[in-house]
């Protein structure tokens, strides 16, 4: 693609930025992201200053309800989702199969495939057809579903029994509990749960866009999570935390740093975990997570900030002007393995908080919808030729 | 969302059609839709023409290949595609659970379900990471299995045996005998064909848009082809060709035709199979498939022609300026009922054609990749505000 343009009939084209860069297509009171300020919030707070002062339920809250819970609200809120954690008993016999698709299963895409039927199951409807209420409750369901999902899957997939939601968990503890099979320590927890709230959403990012794209269509609240997911698997996207811890093991030492990095951008790689869109200096997620991972973690920090200075220096005299710096998944790898996450759930558990995100946007775009449909430039040989019989 | 705009950094602000409205978003040789003209094509072709002259695997040829196949070449691409009609065994077994998911059950749903497994099953690669070659061979495969799933799914729902797919008959033939369970006449498959062949490609449709989104983050075919079912689902975008027929059904009689349509616009209600975005005049699908059902059917489209004669002067009488005509949908539910196709497969059946130009531009998409991630305007309350503790 090389050119983008506005061309309504009869007036005159005018270029828009490939990949739609800067193009505003919709108006949100979710959150933004200023990349040139290194500042992103939900509503009207600064999303780092949420996760360290609030809990994932709260943000959740304030994310489906418009406001930051008061305690009671927050008690209202954690037992209305609680329930809704529990797999249906329609899709249950469907997972150990599931777990063994693919050779290596990949947990991203066995949730794609479980939200699809879930959303079967559950009979959701076209967001066209049905109420605001209505579309809240399955956004609920399903952002409650996601943690079980993924830890299921990933627990069948090692040939483990799947662990059931803890009565008394909340989100971000039940998750490792689900996933690990025991209740986490509040460090881990807690470490993970600022990881989570830091990724709800984040503008207008790919997956978002996929959600809204399909929900102008009036297609169900599935339909669009699940094409979410989908954008989310890609490795421009969702793909890269545990590419950067890859890259840590394979400098290996401090003093390794520098010539493997020059080697790898001499080759033409992508160095993971650097570089964003819209940031064009510190990623404020990647600031709070370095601090996360000091608190948890021993070893691996001190070689990735090593790598960190060093790489934005090589990358700063290589690639001038580019602005890279580390971005949301480099020290997300290292917050989510102190924890015990395993590699193939770092991208899922990515998801499961910004699933939280998507179906915020999908119920904005449903309250005020118009179908998203661009048009594309054609190229190709001048039509039209005549068709022949084949011969 | 009231407005859509460019703003790129320190640039002015340029205003975008709201839905992104004839906004160019991409550079395509797959083919275009000429709204003022009532014209499109595939390639250098006119797509009635072809339709009217070619095969189904002659088209897909021109759209995967580049060419239209002569004979020996349409043999040899026919028989490429004929064992990769069959499902996966690691699949079949989950068919008959997903078959009763859901009351009604959703046959594209299930479809969306299937393909998402089907690409974990076949370890699909992020087109980001795989050659041409191998992004070729996914989009073959999936092609090819769409309408072996949706037909067995359809048929598991019914309580009915799965029909394997015939190792003599063509695409479409095919298709009615997997869904049938007997040999289609030539008049039918040939319908259907010209049915299929018309929808097979239209231009930056909002599922094939998503999946070129999907595709943009570097995720793996079966993702974007499960994103764009999601899109198709929707009631804006593929959900209208039985609905347009539920309406026929509901008019009843001819004489009740203008007194019907007339309440139903009296009530705000949208006209099913009526109106297009890019259409301003005679959709020639349309116009092509009421010459089909024409000739394959009886009584529903003397009665069909009379609702479309009314409504067009109907609704030019009160929407003035609005140029609303039929659209593919309204003769297209007359067609596939004649062949026996029941009304839930109506959009599955149009999702069955529709995946060889999905799976097209998902692959011109990957030669010449560029993420699409446009922007939103935040309009809420303005941050930071400070976060207090839940109290």
């Amino acid at each position: 693609m090389k050119i983008a343009q506005i061309q309504p009939a009869g007036r005159l084209a005018t270029e828009v930025p490939p990949g739609l860069e800067g193009v505003i297509v919709a108006e949100t009171d979710i959150g933004d992201v200023r990349g040139q300020e290194g500042f992103y919030h939900y509503r009207q707070y600064n999303a780092i200053d949420l996760a360290e002062k609030r809990t994932l339920e709260d943000v959740w809250h304030l994310l489906f309800q418009g406001e930051l819970p008061s305690l009671a609200e927050r008690e209202r809120f954690t037992e209305e989702v609680k329930p809704l954690r529990m797999i249906p008993d329609g899709i249950k016999p469907l997972l150990p199969q599931i777990a063994k698709l693919g050779e290596p299963f990949i947990p991203l895409n066995g949730l794609r495939s479980a939200i699809s039927l879930f959303g079967s199951a559950l009979a959701f409807e076209p967001s066209l057809d049905v109420s605001a209420e209505t579309l809240r409750d399955n956004a609920l369901r399903v952002c409650a579903v996601v943690p079980t999902f993924l830890t299921t899957l990933y627990r069948l997939n090692q040939g483990l029994e799947p662990v059931e939601p803890h009565p008394d968990l909340p989100y971000a503890a039940n998750y490792l509990y689900m996933m690990l099979g025991e209740v986490p320590s509040p460090e881990h927890a807690r470490a993970i749960e600022h990881y989570l709230i830091s990724t709800i959403d984040h503008g207008f990012n790919a997956s978002t866009f996929t959600a809204r794209v399909i929900t102008s269509t009036g297609a169900d609240l599935a339909a669009a999570v699940t094409g979410a997911i989908g954008a989310l698997s890609g490795p421009l996207h969702g793909g890269a935390p545990s590419r950067a811890l890859d890259m840590l093991d394979a400098v290996g030492a401090a003093d390794n740093a520098e010539p493997w990095i020059r080697a790898s951008i001499g080759r033409g790689e992508r160095l993971m975990g650097f570089g964003h869109r819209v940031y064009k200096t510190d990623d404020p997620r990647s600031t709070m997570l370095r601090r996360v991972a000091e608190e948890i973690s021993g070893d691996n920090v001190g070689l990735a900030k090593i790598i960190e200075e060093t790489a934005v220096r090589v990358l700063a005299e290589l690639k001038p002007g580019r602005k890279l710096y580390t971005n949301v998944e480099f020290y997300a790898g290292i917050v989510m393995e102190s924890c015990g996450v395993a590699r193939q759930m770092f991208t899922p558990t990515f998801a499961s908080s910004r699933v939280i995100g998507w179906t915020s946007h999908i119920r904005e775009q449903a309250a005020d919808n118009r179908l998203i449909r661009p048009s594309a430039a054609y190229v190709g040989a001048p039509p039209p030729q005549p068709v022949s019989e084949a011969t």
